[in-house]
C-alpha cells in the first residue's frame, strides 16, 4: 500500500483500551477517523472514536461489519484469533500487522519456535502435554522452570515459575492444564530486562526506538527507563536481534520487543507484542515522533518520523489500581504539581488491583533526575476510592 | 474553585473547531470527557466529544443544556454574546473565562477601552457613528487609518485601512457601517508584531509563554516564531503589559495578547484573546505543557504546568485553503517525510480561500532552522483538490 488516499483515512482497530487511546489520537493529528471493534461500552477510546462497535473481536462477523467501515484494519492486542483475521484479508481488506503475523505471535510456543528458526537466542523452551512430560524435561533444563500459556497470557496472568517437582500440581490447576495449551521454558537469571520499539512500515522501512530498561513488579511492566543504562555494543545487539525479530514474523506497524540481559551480557529475546506496547509509552513527550504516530504512519503508507528523544533520559512509571473500585483518580492535582510531570489517565470506569490506569512520564537531564519525578507524581494518584 | 471532583470532569466547549479538537486531546489525557455545543456537524472536534449539542450558540437555551451537561463551561471563540453567557452564571454554571471578561473583549471598542483605563498602552481609538465622524476624527489621528467593526471580527475581516477620504465609502459599504458598530484607530507602523499566551489560574495564578513574533499575510495569522528576536528587556515588557492586559479583564484560561513593537521599541497591545490562540500552537511541541493542557488545568483548578521551551527555536505555520474544494489535505506524504515536521490537520471537511485548514510545527536549535522545515513541510500541503 502506498499512501494514496483522496478522502479522510478511517482506521479500525480492533480493542479499545488505553492503546487504542494513544494510537486514536495520534490519528486525529493527521485528520483520520477511527471506528473501534471493543467488547465493552465505556472503554477508554470511545469517545474518540467516529463509530464503535461493539462485540466479540474472534468473530468474524464483527472484524468483517468493522473492515467495511474504514480503509485500513489494525489492533491494540495480540488475541484476536488470527483465523479470523484471515477472514478479512480473504475479503480483501488491508490488515496491519498481517493475520500472519499475529498467528506468529498469538501462540506463544509458536512464537518461539519461528524466534528460534530465524537464529534469535530464545530461552529453551519445550512442548508440553502433561505433568508428565514436565519432569521429564526439567531433568534436562534444570530447576526453576517456567509453565507458561501458550495463548492470551499477559502481565504474567498464564506463568508460573517452578522450583521442583512439588510446585507442578498447583501450577498445573492454576494454569488450567487441563484446558489450555501449555509450554515450559527455562528460567532466566537476568541481569535486566530491556525492550524496545521498533516500527517498519508496508515497504519494509525500519525505524527503531532506544533500548530502554523495563523494571517489573508481580510480572507487569512498572518502570521503564530509557535509554537502558547499557553500552553502545549491548545496545546495538539488541536492536539488531530486535529487528530480525520483527522481520522474522514480518511485523509492520510499530511492534514491541522483551528481552533478558544476561549477566554475561547476552541478548535473549523473551517476547514480542505486535502493537504499540506499555515500555513505549514514554516515547509521547520523549520521542521526536511517538510509537504511536509512527504506528499510524506505517499502516497508513506514510513516511516514518524521526525516534530520537528530545531529552537525555525519559522514565515512565505506570500507575495501576491497589483495589476493586471507580476509575476516577484520587490526587491528579498533587502529581500536576510536580514540575515535569507528564500524567495520561485513561478513563477505565472501573478500577481493580493491577489494572492499568495510568501513567506518568517525566524527562530529566538523567534518569535519577527524571525517575524522582515520575515516582512523586505516580505515587500521588490512586484509584478506586471509597465512596 | 478547587479541584474536588468525585467522577470524571465533563468539560463543556461551545464551539467545535480545531481549537476545540486540541483542548479535547489536551483533557482527554487526563480522563475527562468533553461535550461540544456547535452550529454545524462534522465539525474539528465531533469525534472527541461524548456528546455534541448542535445550535446556535448564541440563544441561551443550548448554553443552558451545555452547561446542565458538564461541570464546567469554556469556549474557543470570543463571539458568544456575553449577555447570552450571563445566563449561565445566573443559573449558578461555572463559566470559564466569565461573562464579564468576554463582554470585555468581544466589542473590540470595549477592549481599547478597558485596556487604555488600564494604563496599558493602546493606538488611539474612537468612536464613531457616521462617515462624517471619520473625516473629523482623521484631521486629529492623521491618514491612514484603520476603521474596524466593533463586534465580530477577525482574520482581518472586518478592519479596513483608509489612506484619505477617497477610501471611506468603499470601506464604509465593505464594513456594512448602516447596520454594524465600527470604530476607528490610528495606524501603527510597528516593526514586528508580538504575541504571548498567558494562563491564569482561578485562583489568580499566572503562567506566561515565551513572547512570539507573528508575521501575518493577509491579516491571517501565517508563520509564529518562538522565541521572538527580541531583548530581554523588550519581551519583559511585553510580558508585564500582557499579565497587566489579562488582569484588566480578569482572564482566566489560557489568553492570547497580540502587541506591536514599534520602531521605538514601544509595545503596544493591539488586540486579546479571551482562549486558546493560534500564535500558541508551537506549545503543543515545543513547551513542556502546552496552552490548551494548561487551559484545560485552569479550568479545572489544577495547578498550571511549566511554560518551559523544549528547545532553543520553534516555528508554527498556518497551512490555508487556496481555493473552495474538500478539505482533504493533498501532500501530507511529503510533508511527512521531512524530518522534524509535527504536521497538524484540522479534519474540516471543507476548504475555502484563506481557512485555516492545519499547520506545521518545527523545533530546532535556531529560528533559521525550525522555519525552513516549517516552510518546506507547510508548502508540501494542500487542500480543495479538485475531484
Amino acid at each position: 500500500m502506498k499512501y494514496n488516499f483522496i478522502n479522510t483515512p478511517r482506521i479500525g482497530i480492533i480493542g479499545g483500551g488505553q492503546l487504542a487511546k494513544m494510537t486514536a489520537i495520534s490519528a486525529m493529528k493527521y485528520g483520520c477517523e477511527i471506528v473501534i471493534l471493543e467488547k465493552s461500552k465505556k472503554s477508554p477510546s470511545e469517545n474518540l472514536a467516529a463509530e464503535m462497535i461493539y462485540g466479540d473481536w474472534d468473530d468474524p462477523d464483527n472484524l468483517l461489519e468493522l473492515a467495511n467501515k474504514v480503509d485500513v484494519v489494525t489492533l491494540e492486542n495480540e488475541f484476536v484469533d488470527a483465523n479470523s483475521l484471515k477472514v478479512l484479508e480473504g475479503e480483501g481488506h488491508t490488515l496491519y500487522p498481517s493475520s500472519k503475523t499475529i498467528d506468529l505471535v498469538q501462540d506463544k510456543l509458536n512464537q518461539k519456535r519461528t524466534l528460534n528458526n530465524a537464529g534469535i537466542p530464545v530461552m529453551t523452551f519445550t512442548e508440553i502435554e502433561s505433568r508428565e512430560d514436565i519432569i521429564r524435561h526439567a531433568k534436562e533444563l534444570s530447576w526453576p522452570i517456567i509453565l507458561k500459556a501458550r495463548r492470551n497470557a499477559y502481565d504474567g496472568k498464564g506463568n508460573s515459575t517452578l522450583h521442583s517437582e512439588e510446585d507442578i500440581d498447583s501450577a498445573w490447576i492454576k494454569l488450567n492444564g487441563k484446558k489450555q495449551k501449555l509450554y515450559i521454558e527455562d528460567f532466566c537469571d537476568f541481569k535486566s530486562e530491556l525492550a524496545t520499539m521498533i516500527t517498519r512500515d508496508i515497504n519494509g522501512k525500519i525505524v527503531t526506538y532506544p533500548v530502554v530498561e523495563s523494571i517489573q513488579k508481580n510480572h507487569i511492566c512498572h518502570i521503564v527507563r530509557a535509554p537502558a543504562n547499557i553500552n553502545n555494543e549491548i545496545s546495538k545487539k539488541a536492536l539488531d536481534l530486535s529487528i530480525k525479530a520483527v522481520k522474522a514474523i514480518d511485523g509492520i506497524g510499530t511492534i514491541g520487543v522483551e528481552m533478558f540481559c544476561t549477566k554475561d551480557n547476552e541478548i535473549i529475546v523473551n517476547e514480542m507484542a505486535p502493537r504499540v506496547h506499555n515500555s513505549g509509552h514514554y516515547t509521547i513527550e520523549a520521542c521526536e515522533t511517538s510509537q504511536f504516530e509512527n504506528h499510524v504512519r506505517a499502516i497508513l503508507g506514510l513516511p516514518l518520523g524521526s525516534t530520537r528523544m528530545i531529552a537525555p533520559a525519559a522514565v515512565m512509571i505506570n500507575i495501576l489500581g491497589n483495589r476493586e473500585g471507580n476509575g476516577f483518580p484520587t490526587g491528579i492535582e498533587k502529581a500536576l504539581a510536580i514540575n515535569g510531570a507528564h500524567v495520561h489517565v485513561y478513563g477505565k470506569t472501573t478500577t481493580n488491583i493491577g489494572r492499568k490506569m495510568g501513567h506518568v512520564t517525566a524527562l530529566g537531564s538523567s534518569i535519577a533526575e527524571a525517575e524522582n519525578v515520575a515516582i512523586e507524581a505516580a505515587a500521588s494518584i490512586s484509584f478506586g476510592k471509597q465512596k
